[in-house]
């Protein structure tokens, strides 16, 4: 197991099995080919898994997490989690994606540093870390990862494949590489090209992280506790973090105010921060604890790479292979995946002919608002998995 | 004169005079007493002027700029201005500005590094840089010093104070602070205080300064070329250049081109380059050659610390202080200064019985807007100007 580098308890959850998550490796015998005409052998990809897979494997719901997300979509905080489930508000028995019907699995993305093969992974070749040996991989990459996990589970066919933000992105490919494995999509929050906004903000966490000397181009393992490259990290954080959010809610939240009940009645101070640079501070800092600074970079850059039309003649052509009925669904405020996509894929949908219903959450929460307002997301998804079933 | 630490050609030009630039000092007697219950001596601005003032004193307009600009705001390039003036379309004989009816002043900030008392500048007790020694200023002690230079060059009462971003603060500031000084307003694309939002984009660049080793807390100035931290400074420019423009305008220039002229066909590399990222990297080259960093820490702050409610009671009434016609121009795509904060300035003098006329410019380009559409900036002023000579 890797040795743990956090600055103080948390730990990388690889190879460190907790809750009912389970663990799947392929590729063992012969290299798992990527995208980018590269390879990695011992593909390991953790997931968990919520109720049960009915006699026609006709149940089953795969739930795609986004960019610092991991396996853990539903249940309680525990051993190997340090909080309850991102959606675990929607998913459960009884609760809008209900495990007492549905068989829901969700999977730590590869490059993610939750249980799956990442850059903090050993290397087969001389059981070191990968560092800056792992290579560039991208959304179809992961896609492609869980349909081997797919098979793996006996499920030939999702009922549904559903994901906000980077997690959409995922849902898209599903339905473009296997428009024969998915009975629907829904796709929130999420593009099916990155732009070159978007790639921006992607570029400056990038940046941010070159620029920490102790990120030490990637090969940074076998620093001692605390030399880590936690500072890019939290600087690349405070970019994402303002993006997932909105203007007028961090007006609302924070104004003006100072952090630590201060005034600037006594004079002003350079580092001395505002109450909104508190808050990225603090979400900097529990990043740090749970997530390796290397896995940002390789599934930041991921997102960068997403454009389903690659290879594929185009957005049009990529996005007309879709032949499932979708909901996706936007968010008026968020300024990091305008709703404008989400309209995009609808309108790109429609003309191919296939089914789309777009869903506006009224939210001025910004971006996060897929993970805030479950009262918005929950009711059409549950509709949507419902009339699909009916279908 | 400061030893050059840029990397290549550029220097500071502190105290290096150029063109028409001329220089006041103020204060060398005693204290300038700053905002920030400290205080500085020897406090001397960089200041052009075009134009001759009529002897009546009342023909006189002061210009005042962002962020990184100077007291170039017109004329051509030559020594010590690596460009023409940065409004050069809009000041001159014969322009909207016409400086054969107008004497037109544009000086450098206090905190700059164009000429102007800055960090960069030799603290007088032992002839260093002042560094990290530099206090902590305001927008109010950069227009404080304006006022001292408006009492050098004769000029009691300005036609007209006019600025964008920063330069719309100081324009307010000056209404605020000198009421019987102005005799009118154009604050464009600039806010009454700053957001928990503004704020936040300006704490990631003073981070990723932070994080660089070259900065070495602001004591980098006997650093030897090309070890000074122009890293860090070019990453804040990312982060400020993204917020200066808008995603449909990066779309339509960028897209998802790689720089270069690179293909994605032969597989992904971590550090290969966008076309948007090599956009946002030479406007970084750009900006360390011609900018102090400590210089970018000190004024960004002051932006931050903007707000004229401080002190004052509030935003209503230090906008109630303002007794003059006033034209507030927005911006429908800017983000960074949203048409909401101008049209919040007009409402409040509106409510306080002020004249105001908010222009929104049709521009897709985001905040330089400003910079960019001056056909659509420069006949609201002409006739503006005009307008309150009539009065």
């Amino acid at each position: 197991m890797t040795k743990s580098l956090l600055p103080a308890t948390g730990a990388w959850r690889t190879g460190d099995p907790a809750g009912n998550r389970q663990f799947f490796t392929i590729a063992v015998d012969r290299p798992f080919a990527l995208d980018g005409a590269t390879s990695l052998t011992h593909v390991t990809t953790a997931f968990e898994t919520w109720g049960a897979l009915d006699d026609s494997a006709s149940n089953a719901i795969l739930i795609c997490h986004a960019w610092t997300g991991d396996s853990h979509a539903a249940g309680q905080a525990g051993r190997g989690h340090v909080a309850a489930g991102w959606w675990d508000d929607i998913i459960g028995p009884g609760k809008p994606i209900d495990t007492n019907r549905w068989f829901v699995v969700c999977a730590n993305v590869l490059g993610g540093c939750q249980g799956s093969t990442g850059p903090a992974s050993t290397h087969p070749v001389d059981d070191k870390p990968y560092g800056s040996r792992f290579p560039v991989i991208t959304i179809r990459d992961m896609v492609r990862v869980q349909a081997r996990l797919a098979d793996h589970l006996g499920v030939d066919v999702w009922h549904s494949v559903i994901g906000g933000s980077m997690g959409g992105m995922q849902v898209l490919e599903w339905g473009i590489t296997y428009p024969h494995r998915v009975r629907s999509l829904v796709p929130i929050a999420t593009c099916a090209q990155a732009t070159a906004q978007q790639i921006a903000w992607g570029a400056i966490g990038r940046r941010a992280i070159l620029l920490d000397p102790r990120w030490r181009s990637g090969d940074y393992y076998d620093a001692e506790p605390g030399d880590g490259p936690w500072e890019g990290l939290a600087v690349a954080r405070m970019v994402a973090q303002v993006t997932f959010r909105s203007d007028n809610v961090f007006t609302d939240r924070f104004g003006r105010e100072l952090a630590d009940g201060a005034t600037l009645k006594d004079g002003f101070e350079m580092w001395q921060r505002f109450e909104v640079e508190r808050y990225l501070d603090h979400h900097g800092d529990k990043l740090i604890r749970r997530f390796d600074t290397n896995s940002y970079l390789i599934i930041g850059k991921a997102m960068d790479l997403h454009d389903v039309g690659r290879g594929r003649n185009g957005l049009v052509s990529a996005i007309a292979r879709i032949r499932v009925p979708t909901l996706t669904m936007g968010i008026w405020s968020d300024m990091l995946y305008p709703s404008y996509q989400q309209r995009q894929i609808r309108d790109l949908l429609v003309s191919a002919g296939t089914a789309c219903e777009y869903v506006e959450i009224d939210s001025p929460h910004g971006h996060d608002a897929f993970l805030i307002n479950l009262d918005q997301v929950a009711p059409p998804i549950e509709a949507f998995l419902d009339s699909v079933a009916k279908q």
